[in-house]
């Protein structure tokens, strides 16, 4: 049974995936098509040679610059700062925004030595500079990481007071209860709270 | 991002496998070790070439003949009947069992069409003929589709008096709460109590 130990062994290393899953998904695979296989097989071998950071904004794409940064169609007078490049697409799907991106690369984390440094804020800067942007949406996660990095991104623009600054809403989950609401999540949507 | 998306739409054909899930571990597989992505790759490409089922008891194998059917150490008196090629894993590795197998390829189900002629009750009738077996444990799931098998395994064997057929014990799952059993379990383990 070693080809499929091994199999199990290499799925488990997958976030999220245990024994059971493992051991189910790699039966399953024992089942479908070959070349389905072959097809799934092939793109995580060569997912790294094909996908690479977008130079300008740091969202990944198989492009020489990503679908956003090259688009003629979106407004380049609004720049959305976010953590990761899959957040990138979370924001674009939700369909609310239409102007560009900026991939930060993580957010500030003196606990796991994430400082300043690490992230592309040179590159955020200069994108500031040359481009001709009005408003800076901060869409880092509604963490105490993500909001220190809020912060230090206004600290850092704070020669800058043309540009408007805005940080996305916090509140419940559309579709949520308030009974499974945690306590910071309620309290920041009553601190938060808009007119009717 | 169509390398992205491509692989998104392989993964999202996983089972168990939704939108989300499939973008995480997209995005994971951009970012791990270039010889990981390969190894996995290769071995989900090339699973259905090295693994096949046993001539001999039909569980998946990458020898001529399983670990099971040729091993020297097993009790060759004992046969356990199984629906799938997972069941022979997870019944070996409960590590109370040390006979052999046979794996049906499935359980009896009208309703889906599989009936008797769809599993390998030719091959079972052969081996028990040819072999030297003093009991068929029969470990089809706690189903109906499982028990009507074991019933229709039953009746292939009624011209068998001296080979004891027996069924694994249904019941309360270890370290489960009585409070979160479901009624049929909690009825059948009433039913098939044993004295203390």
């Amino acid at each position: 049974m070693n080809a499929i130990d091994d199999m199990i062994r290499l799925l488990k290393r997958l976030p999220g995936m245990g024994e059971k899953s493992a051991t189910r998904l790699a039966y399953h695979l024992i089942r479908t098509d070959e070349s389905y296989n072959k097809a799934l097989g092939d793109a995580v071998s060569t997912i790294k040679e094909r996908i690479h950071p977008c130079p300008v904004c740091g969202c990944y794409t198989d492009q020489d610059i990503c679908q956003y940064c090259s688009s003629e169609s979106r407004d380049r007078s609004l720049l959305c700062v976010v953590e990761e490049p899959q957040d990138v697409i979370s924001i674009a799907a939700s369909g609310a925004y239409n102007g560009l991106f900026h991939v930060l690369g993580g957010a500030i984390n003196p606990l796991d030595g994430i400082g300043p440094d690490a992230l592309s804020f040179p590159a955020l800067l200069r994108r500031i500079e040359e481009g001709s942007f009005k408003e800076i949406i901060i869409a880092t996660n509604p963490t105490e990481e993500g909001d220190t990095t809020a912060l230090y991104i206004r600290h850092l623009l704070r020669s800058k007071p043309d540009l408007v600054l805005t940080r996305l809403a916090s509140g419940l989950p559309i579709g949520g209860d308030l009974g499974y609401a945690d306590k910071l999540t309620l309290a920041r949507s009553m601190k938060g709270r808009v007119k009717l």
